[in-house]
């Protein structure tokens, strides 16, 4: 079996060496160089020829530069005739770039798609797209993790008595379904109106929340907005205080003052797909152990799916029904 | 300026003479011929070269056979020295087929993005994608027209007073909401339960119903399940009767027979991207006007989105805020 | 070595059965379903990951139908990180239209190569195309097998004393004479003559066939009308009965009716790479084993021409002649 | 109307000239070098930005340097940005190489479709590929002419009574039957049987041409010798003379010399896809104005196939029959 | 003819509005966001249906942010049916990453180039390309324009006596003459040793400087560290004062503080291919005007080397000597 | 691991021969047959499947025909299904062609780069491409070998008091600083004036060569007009005599005889990357042993730039320095 070279740039080293620990092969040093100039150079510190490569990044801010670094060290694996390229992209910030809602623009989640395969990437393993069709954006092989059962996890700790899941919108309401399912939990979900065409505000809840606790189940968390929105509504619906879980931590720009001050706001979770925040009180639990196991199944060639029988049944295993053969 | 020259194949022939007819130019003949082994042929019977090439032919049922007439049309305009080669689809069946909910699939819709792309379509007009995100899986231009004006000119022509537009569920209530304000008029939705990995239920409607007249729209009817169920509930909410609006107007399987049936039901409208059912009842508002106008445009690089001024602000004209030059 | 599977859609499943008897390996379940409006899906049932994946599907009718099977199976596979895709296509339909004879057609058989290598199939497999030129329509490798050794062992265990073999036409001749040198020979051919444009007839056989049993050879029977004119003229020329042998045997339209009336007949065998039409008489000689070996070998690595020697000078193992190093 | 520009490189700049005399516009200079280690470089000495560009270069010998000299023409027009890249090829030479009938080898004819797409031709015109299949080859729209309307108009100068058309082979006969329907003559061939897996002679004639004078018609002569075994079997069938027309006259080796000697050859007429062989005898019929046409039709955005109406039904304009519009 | 439409991003508005005025076009917006996740987007504020576009983007720092703004106009020009995409690119900053000068780097150029064709350009303009076979890293067509021609008008307006054109390495030698050519002056050039495998240093100058005044020219100044090592040896071998001309002025860390700090600098001239650094003493000539040309020039299909016509033989008209034709 | 096969055409199957003694695998044999037209065919002897090929051809004179008979080669291996293919190009001819420096020529490096992976190559092995930006040409890996250790080697064994090493230009400098780092003596090098746009001559030796013996280092000799002019410069500075070493040997036209004649000349030694000229005196080391070495590395999955540790510095191990992780 080849043997397998894993590599990062500067998005998320932390993560990098996590996820080489759950491997127990070693992370491979990257010189990343910027020039006079502006311009990146990337050199890979480590064999790959005919190498199993994995190199991981997040697309997270400054998102440019951690893109640019990503297809210059895919491009220079490829000159250094790696067997295999896999890009591992926990955070695919360009998915929400994922349809042509102005004229004349472009769709950026396709477009950084296709600036993968021409640098050459063979294989993406990212987790929790912000659509799921984005999926389709690719050409290549996508292992598309989901961090739910990671989160669940979380909760099981807890007494779950009087808790319902709460999801910001309908969008995302199948996977908070899922995630209720995985903690017994009843689920709920905000309704959104539309105020004009560029504003969106949450009007009312769907389910039954009064007298309970929420936990509010999102896929990533920019400016807190959205979240802060519910919180106010879950408030006035009578629920006694709202657990925050979410798989993207961002909190850009006022997030953590403003969520920090929410009187709702009883805890906050949240994974290392992205640098944490500098915010002591978040919780983050380690999404590193489900990215190093997905690698080496990929690797070993066992099913990624299976990774997540229980969890999601997107994953679920090949079920027997009306077999052809 | 280059000819146009349109062609169909036998999915909807009489959809392409009335675009035909909108524009202003006959319809060139195609001699589609089945081989003792299946096999299909198409012959164009005019001549492509150096025209501006236009070939309708919407993915409706057999939609295998639709499809490869369609690749086979591309495939001769190609070979034939075609300028530019435009697939006008006006229902695109594989958009359903958006993302990977199950291990081991294709997306379908990507893949037939690809295959008309290898056939030598060079564009690909189109209306009402089940998805936006569709938009993403195709390398060419796409032009992604949509009905709601020619629907909501319908409405127009009769006695809104108390009336409410519906939409089955969240995920089309972006488009409910444009509809509603073209007729001035509010908005309600349903709101979808998951009972198990497979089938998810109406349990509720979200907005005030009561005592209105509803006009239902959705994107696409097929055998008409969901549309039926959001008929009981908004019986049960107390609506007085219900409208149905939709752009692709399949009604497969029984689903004539069990609308027909259903007591709420005042009307049911639909447009002409795919051929009519056996249905004398059906409304039908025409959209090849639209498409020829498109086409026009296209050919004379108007500008496409124009033609929605006012209709779907994703179609805006470009707004002048925060220009860079 | 990596594993081996094999999957097929619904244009022939014993076959495929069959082919995984011979490689002693389980043939996998694939899904197949169909939507409301007629889109297909494919879920393939078994790990494919890092996989040797072989999927059987002779372009059989409905032939639109199994060839977007078998499009949305190699598309899938390729989604689930396969290491190489084979489609096995033991009948390519499509070889027929293999020139532009009219104008602005498409080439079939070069659109479905392109439309096989779009989807991700990586090699072909496949037996006894229309015309050898056929092959260079792809640009992936193509294993191309015949079935001339397997037919001429079916004559061997009879009397052959006083047969000739006759190849319908004289482009099919190079085969024939192949398969007489098999069976220790002698070869005649039918030798046609245009009436129009459209219309061909068989107007003489060229070689010595008076007394004598004749076997007719030929790569393919649809409607069978070609073979019956042959045996119009055998039966003039003095021949005293034929047998007639063809790799792919369609049997279309009223082909088994109207060979199994003519007096010349004596019997007919043909092999199964399409599947059996309904005719107690006919005798079906099986290239099963044929393709598992050609498989085994691609897996194995090993020479797949050698196993056709002393069968097809084509496929003859590279002699030393003239050697450079 | 965009302009056009026609270059030519080093194989025959005759031909080149008179297409220019008959589009009426100059041949533009290509400068030519060759560097000390025989490296190849083409200069195109006239403006290409946004012109229709042609490059007539028939593959003669030396073959591998006149591919190469039309692969940097190609190449330099791209780079300066001309708006359409024809290659003109009016003897595509590897066209022989048309299929694998050896293990291992290259289908060099497919191989030299994709080098001309990689170099930048988007479009091909030639004259009777060796098998019409090798159309297939290309992705790129090729029009393919035909020379036998230019050979028959040589022969309606003369009495043809008593005449007779003769194939050498029935791979050819299609061809031949057509050309015997311009000069309204009875048509024969040569069959051919094969000695060995390497050795095929012709062994007897089909068809009567006893005391007729017969006009032999072949897409190619290089050595002859098909011909000569041809000419030996029409004497021996009691013809009374043999005129011989092809359309592309290589002559090579000793052709000249053993045509030139054989009692039964009474005159050798070809064309100019090819430079003339030093042999004053030989009568040429050019094809200049023939590809003028083309190139002409082809700029105007005109039918080509219409060129050839009366001549050849694949070149039919297309027919009304069963129109689907 | 079509029309043109110019866009640009933030690199360098100052310039494209410059072109725009030598074009006598309006410069159209672009409206670019920034997402909370850093995300950029870009939104064409045009129509570009069957519009010649250019974008105008020069590679300045920030390089990343700058390249994904030109990827994103360029995809979206391509969206919106732009009929041909031209990125304008005065100064192409990853040049200088044109080779593999350590193991398992990328070759930034080739890599940039390769995400420029993906994104859509079709065509490129720059200038003064770090080193002429970066050219070969397109696949598109790329004019080249230099401005030497415009440094040489600045000087041409000075006393000329006893000056010397000054290369400060011999692989910018070649420029450097023909410069000097254009002034009717001597040329000589700085000689670099190389120290260790990191270390090279200017050690002399090979030609006469003493008693000379210096006309330094460069293609790019960044940090300035070569050209003050230069003007130290120019010193040092007698030259009575030295003049600088390059054609991209970055003028990045210290360059201004330094390059004015030299008692042996008399003026420093530059082009606007990048936005002007803060130094007032700072001679700027512009480039706008030959760009307007070129874009001018490529739209009409004219040709663009014969803008340089007398200024560098490059760019010479194609010349008569020993054509074919 | 998959079994290495190599292969040869006619361009040095004695090299060919050496590489594959110093794998210790045998050389396999290519028949390649000339047909009548000229066209080529190659077939290659051995069993290609899942095998690790290599096909050995450098582009020396006729290097046309060697050219087609590589493309031919790697498209047989391909359809033969070869596991990955190599093309090991000693001297890659076209590489002098790496720029536009005409108007409307093509940069034929890169055109031939794009014609061999068209057929197939995914991998280049090849040594002292003219100039080093000519890698970037590829999209393919390339391993990029150098032979001054070789020719250090040589020199080695020599007293080398009083020795220099000179580049005939500055070009060549750095190449020509490592070899003469490799055996510890000081570098001087011609510096070339430019007469006019086509003449350029070595004018001045810049660094101490009086006194000296020069051993002067070039990447290929064509007519050896450079070096000649070089020696005569060497003579008038008062060298004692000089060496010269070359990698690509190809002495062309009359450079035997002008070299051999030439006062200053004391050895002339190259390598065997291209067929020894008909010269007795010529000194020639191998470099089959070293690309036997990349061979076995790279089949073994080892590092090819380890070979070259103390060499050249471009193929160092990857250092330490500011690793990321």
């Amino acid at each position: 079996m080849r043997d397998i070279v894993v590599f990062t740039g500067s998005a998320h080293p932390d993560l990098a060496r996590r996820i080489c620990g759950g491997l127990g092969v070693p992370l491979s040093g990257v010189d990343i160089r910027r020039f006079s100039n502006d311009c990146l150079q990337a050199q890979l510190l480590a064999n790959c020829r005919q190498r199993d490569v994995f190199i991981v990044q997040p697309l997270v801010p400054p998102t440019q530069e951690h893109l640019m670094e990503l297809l210059l060290m895919i491009d220079a694996a490829r000159g250094a005739s790696a067997a295999q390229i896999t890009a591992v992209i926990p955070y695919f910030a360009y998915a929400r770039s994922d349809k042509k809602d102005a004229s004349r623009i472009s769709i950026g989640g396709k477009l950084v798609a296709d600036l993968l395969a021409t640098a050459g990437a063979q294989r993406v393993i990212t987790m929790a797209l912000h659509a799921p069709q984005v999926h389709g954006f690719f050409g290549m092989p996508v292992d598309h993790l989901t961090a739910i059962g990671v989160l669940a996890d979380h909760f099981r700790e807890q007494d779950l008595t009087s808790a319902v899941v709460v999801s910001p919108d309908f969008g995302n309401a199948k996977t908070a379904t899922q995630f209720a399912r995985l903690l017994g939990l009843p689920v709920a979900a905000g309704s959104k109106k539309r105020i004009s065409d560029d504003t969106v505000v949450i009007d009312t809840i769907v389910g039954d929340v009064a007298g309970r606790r929420a936990i509010v189940l999102d896929d990533e968390i920019a400016t807190g907005g959205s979240v802060i929105e519910l919180l106010d509504r879950l408030g006035e619906a009578g629920c006694t205080g709202a657990a925050v879980a979410c798989t993207h931590g961002l909190f850009a720009g006022r997030a953590v003052e403003r969520l920090s001050a929410h009187p709702m706001l009883t805890e906050i979770v949240t994974t290392d797909t992205v640098p944490p925040a500098g915010w002591p009180e978040l919780k983050v639990r380690s999404i590193a152990s489900l990215f190093a196991q997905a690698i080496a199944r990929i690797h070993a060639g066992e099913s990624v799916s299976s990774l997540f029988d229980g969890v999601d049944p997107t994953h679920a295993p090949p079920q027997a029904h009306l077999p052809l053969g």
